[in-house]
């Protein structure tokens, strides 16, 4: 069932991002100061993770004030920012991803239960959530959005236990999936990280005490605080007057941290349990370099995303490092493209070669993933048609043939060019003189899980570390 | 607890009224035609009943589209009327009256549920809010909003009836207090009104076929529909595939019809339960020129509210009618006034005297109601220094001293000026040379229910005539 | 040649007023006070004079600020109004007339010259424009605007004499048509009134000293300033830092002030040259009833601008005066209507009868003016549906059968019903019972002018009080 | 004396660039087709020239349609990009320079004459435009807005030559400085480029037919046409329906390109008078690498605006290129700050440092330019931080000691650190370990000028290439 609602329609976005990643969360807890800035500051540096919709919740212990809204954090908050001076803040980015973008799906979300209130807002995708969705519906709850966060929260206010701690860490029993969690409560803030670690989450300490959790390590250093640990995989962390302490929820079968946060989310300032994203990056173009079998002129990176692992390769390879490409930095997401233009390609309204640079060269052109194949045509074509003798496209990561049910917004399986064509086949498709993807082994070595033990892959194996059954044909409602 | 969420800040509103009637609802279903249109109009002619948010829901059986919005209509579907073909649609304009303007607190209020979905407008006041809400959260529900209206949802959710329609039916059997509804489902538009028949709802048909549900029948004019009648105080109401039928709910102890739809609430264009809301004001005029003691020059309104009682008291009195003050069509809720500027007076803003009809005048200055005195005092003020010889304020409804708990935002007890001070009091506080209240008899003998059998005259009287316990000393939360 | 520029696009207006007055001007010079908040009030008052655009300046002698918009006073000074605290303001709000409504366009108009700055605010307009253009074209003048304004702010810094103030009377003496100017100068506030007196323009004093010009005396009301006296025709009010000072500008054929100002323009508490605006509305009333020759039970005003002639009318005739229409209040400029709600008139979304008054009565319904038609015949038709017996139109004004070229944008000549149909036949265009002008020498008579030598009447008789060649065949351009 | 105008007030920008340059030009022409579309994508290629307003007018040859606004393209053009199908159309970029930014600054600047109406937008500043004013504002024009191209405007009207073309080619010869302009009337599009050569401005040919006229050859690649040839200095370039002819304007005494286009102004995409921006940068940096006298371990650059230079400084010196610092890419011109984060220092909620790359390094860190040196300052105590051994800053481009009057709005004078400071004294004030600049030998030699007869590089050296004595002590009025 569509449901569309007090949604503010934008024109198309034309520089959208081929993958969406759900979401970015913080949080912030310190005693005696008013944190809505630190969790502004921190939230801020997570913007490369959503940009559908923010969303910000403080409290004093006594009262809450909250504003969301849709667009990028500059455009949500572009009327307030919650102005109670509180002690504890919880924050939050996201992509929609199934349903379309309901006004009431912005995070956090926030409800009244019998135990006061409670404020959560969520990074992944619960792989349970429709039959979980059912079964409470069945015992008479409503749903007034179409997030499978609004599930957790019902499960703890229907929850027997005693407290709001217990209820939760109770709750959290019964969801399965990808979850990084930041709870807030009148006297309260909570981190939860599944037991597969599927999303980061991070904790840092505040100078004058206090503490900040946040999705990558980049927001501790933009909310001025210094990283102390991860978030361990099952882990549930309370920070209240008494200070830190933990709970270990659930079983750990297996560790299944994300693998594409270092090849493309995260952002290259953040180190990911206890990976740097920019080396693990220069890694993968180091090692793709050393898979490729072309003979080239020059390395050329896709701007941004294909930087650092260009870097990586022609420092590899012995190749020179030449900019082909450049950005229109203009170009975002409000960009109002007048009708008639629309003839003219997105691509080239974003970027433009450099000749000069180009001209007769052999050129490997680097990105970090191939998904539909239909933006890398189009790049290719820029670049042959700017005067490039050969052009060879090298990713920097394997096949993507699976859909992800932890959190990213991939396409369909059907839509993944990978999932029913040849490497040779999608060169073809391209126009590339050559297409060069990083192997499996290359990656996982480069990240150093060679075993491929504690980071998921299913999105180039179809191997899914938990059951998908629930979801795994799950249509948009 | 204050909630403050998602609210665009307004500047103060000059033009607010003195009572803040909750809300206006409708509702149309017609098979076969696309219905926001229609659904739309009709909403609009209850604009006066609700300035501070505005919904539409719209269904075509299997989708549902809806906008919701702070502000007048215009304001508030600014973007986008919900686009959805549908053939049933209901509405609702509000005030806010508890709590803060909650963005989720627009209403219709919407939700998924084991039955499908369901969308619900409300206007009126529930009296066993706070225990119900309460039990439903001891019971394990969660409130997102700060409305009563949540309420009803989840008890619709969690009964244990085989059909929505039966659901909704008990229900019904545990709210108490005031409440005219409009309810959406798939495939049904119901409407509810109260066993006491608080607040209005009437219902008519259009011309090729299908229903319309309104709080008042200008609504119905608006839509093009043609008034059947009334929905009966204590029924519910069901439009389906098949027609109408309906449902009788609760005991019917009484009727208690809010007395102030006629002095002051509704469009005199409307006609309610049978009698012409024009002509009832209109008596009330004529009924307050006979209990008049004083002697006068001539007859002159507070635009607009006290037009239609001053050409009653003029025609009965034989005074002439004439314009003293004319109203500033221009100051609007979303008015600015500059900083400086709030010196001045805002009823100065509004009204401005005619001096050349007022010169000399002994005036009798008519309005439909008295509640603080603050603006009265202006009034009187500015007349009298427009040159009036004496200024009689002629009121055509009885001291307000007690709250309304049906669905009306009055001011807390004490705010009641006539609550604590005698009438004398108030003429020497008001500045007037004459106050001249409608006497209770005059009142109910003007609008045919001399016996107080049918209409609620609580606000004059402190006779509640259901259990005000739940809400009697509730503080905003 | 059309320009259209920087214009944010509105919807249709479905309140657009059937005449469109051009301007409303204000000033006020108060030295050692900061005036743009009584400026704001004046003008504020006079928001009925032109709702498309508005502009406010301010000096404090040596810096000048200045904010201008589209749309009502609101709209226009959303994001500011000018910041500066300055001793001298002018004003102005305006409907846009031929030409587009450029951005430019938009009052007051301001310029640097030889002598320093200047700023002009202008209501009515010159017959003599479009030679004037033309010649300081050929002169090498350039036109960044559409309007006559700028001509004279060209005049004035061309002139050779001595001083800015010398320079704007040897301009004025060039300029023919209708002005009422009110100008601003780093050392001075000026205004002027055009030897015919066409438009309204007076005078009044701040109670701790300092002077307010404005179009109408309700705004000296609202900006708290008593009325000193109008403007004299032909007069030029010099205000500097020794006080008032006047020069005399051109002779004085005749005087030639707009009658419409009384019938419609004004507000009704305004005093125009000594004539109360509601008491001339109401004799005009009184003589209607007299020259009725119908025979009617009741007396119905189109809301609102019939009501104070339709008061006259009931208490002349005797008949009752009855209220049949009700006027949606928030149908407003900015108003949004849905695509599909097009197919309803516009005037049933405005209007709403009351049809328990109406019911099987002969109704004389009064109007101000009858300019097309076609909004007559709507109304009409609403009023006999709500089962009206007998409709009698009564408009208390003569036919308009030739447009003005003072500041007013009637139709084009053709498009005025009265230029081409006798009466009987508009009667039955609109499908009225009966149809009563007021006549000339009642109208004349009315509003104390029986041998026309003081009003123009130009619009009911084609005698032009000037020549008007040079404009006659004017196409918008 | 200070004009605010009409500003829609921005939050600080925290992203503002050192230098403003003030405008971006660009013109299309094309009979038969419908232009718009093609001069917008044009124009947002320059947008890195200017973003505090943007503006677009287009013909047909009989009317004109224009929109202009505030901020970027984006929000500039949010409510309408002219809808006239014309087959001419010009555009404009800029930032505002002396004085606010007027409404009315916005360019294309635009004005009706005695031959026609005429179109205008102008890169550059002119040197004589104080006393050009005094003497037009002295023969009695009128300045509606603070900028020099007005007084283009009003010399072309005032000239006594027959035709719009003579009329410009005569005014042409009374201005002096740094200008290209776009001009449009109603049959001619019209490129001019001053005959020093200040500003760029370069011509391509569209495939279907037509010209392209564009500050910088990267727009020609946008707007889908063929670069033909630069404008040459001197040039005045006639487009109309016969074809391209071109006159020469005024003696050339030598040429003054502004070499700052190639270090930082112009996009590296570009290619100006022959040479590739992207190429010119990379050789200072290698010149850099050259003159560098340091020991270091890695390059980084200051992101964007460093990274060319810094890949010449590491292919040169064979030191490894490592990205050192990410940009958050979401800090953006209208980005809101809360209050209480401006503590938080600008450059870190722009800049991240990536630790692991930095730590015990010594950096040379790679910009293109210091003029104030606080921002600086606050980049290397960033990178210390973040645990970096030594930082050394290096310059591609000399010592900045005097202000350009030629269109760049550098600081003025005493806030350039280079014309009061020796090299080590702003070293210590930056505490750097080592400041290196770019010597004037070698950033002339690298552009291909050792003589400078060419390029002129008068902020560096104080050889004005013209008299700059009227502008030279103005103070922004």
């Amino acid at each position: 069932m569509t449901v569309k609602c007090d949604l503010e329609l934008k024109p198309q976005d034309v520089t959208s991002p081929r993958w969406k990643e759900e979401c970015g969360v913080a949080g912030v807890w310190a005693p005696g100061r008013s944190v809505v800035d630190l969790c502004y500051l921190g939230l801020f540096a997570l913007q490369h993770r959503g940009q559908e919709s923010a969303g910000l919740a403080v409290t004093d212990g006594l009262h809450i004030d909250m504003e969301r809204g849709m667009g990028l954090m500059r455009e949500a908050f572009r009327h307030r920012l919650p102005s109670l001076k509180g002690h504890a803040a919880i924050g939050h980015v996201r992509y929609s991803t199934c349903g379309a973008s309901l006004f009431n799906n912005i995070q956090p979300i926030f409800a009244y239960f019998s135990g006061g209130f409670i404020c959560l807002a969520h990074n992944g995708s619960l792989t349970n959530a429709p039959s979980l969705r059912r079964r409470l519906e069945k015992d008479g709850c409503v749903f007034q959005t179409g997030t499978d966060t609004e599930a957790i929260l019902n499960l703890i206010a229907r929850d027997g236990a005693q407290t709001t701690e217990e209820k939760i860490a109770a709750s959290l029993q019964q969801i399965e999936g990808a979850y990084s969690l930041t709870i807030m409560t009148g006297d309260r803030l909570i981190g939860v990280r599944d037991p597969y670690g599927f999303r980061p989450l991070c904790l840092g300490s505040l100078p004058g005490g206090g503490y900040v959790l946040a999705s990558e390590s980049c927001a501790l250093d933009a909310a001025g605080a210094e990283f102390i640990r991860d978030v361990a995989p099952g882990e549930m962390l309370i920070i209240d007057r008494d200070g830190l302490h933990s709970r270990i929820i659930g079983a750990r079968p297996r560790l299944a941290r994300c693998v594409f946060e270092y090849i493309y989310f995260a952002r290259p300032d953040s180190v990911l349990d206890g990976l740097s994203v920019w080396q693990a990056r220069y890694r993968l173009g180091q090692q793709l370099a050393r898979e490729f079998t072309g003979a080239a002129d020059m390395v050329t990176p896709v701007p941004d995303t294909g930087i650092t692992a260009a870097l990586g390769f022609a420092a590899e390879s012995g190749l020179p490092y030449v900019e082909g490409l450049i950005k229109n930095r203009y170009v975002g997401r409000t960009f109002i493209l007048p009708d008639q233009a629309e003839r003219q390609s997105t691509v080239e309204m974003k970027l433009n070669p450099i000749r000069a640079n180009l001209k007769d060269k052999r050129v490997v052109l680097v990105d970090d993933s191939l998904v539909r194949g239909t933006t890398s045509a189009s790049l290719i074509s820029l670049i042959r048609r700017a005067g490039a003798g050969e052009v060879h496209f090298c990713i920097s990561s394997p096949p993507i043939t699976h859909p992800c049910y932890y959190g990213i917004d991939t396409a369909v399986r059907k839509e993944l060019i990978a999932s029913h064509k040849t490497v040779d086949e999608i060169r073809r498709i391209i126009s590339a003189d050559g297409l060069q993807y990083l192997s499996r082994p290359g990656l996982m070595g480069a990240v150093g899980d060679p075993e491929e033990k504690l980071m998921c892959g299913a999105c180039f194996s179809g191997e899914y570390p938990t059951s998908v059954k629930d979801v795994e044909n799950k249509e948009c409602k």
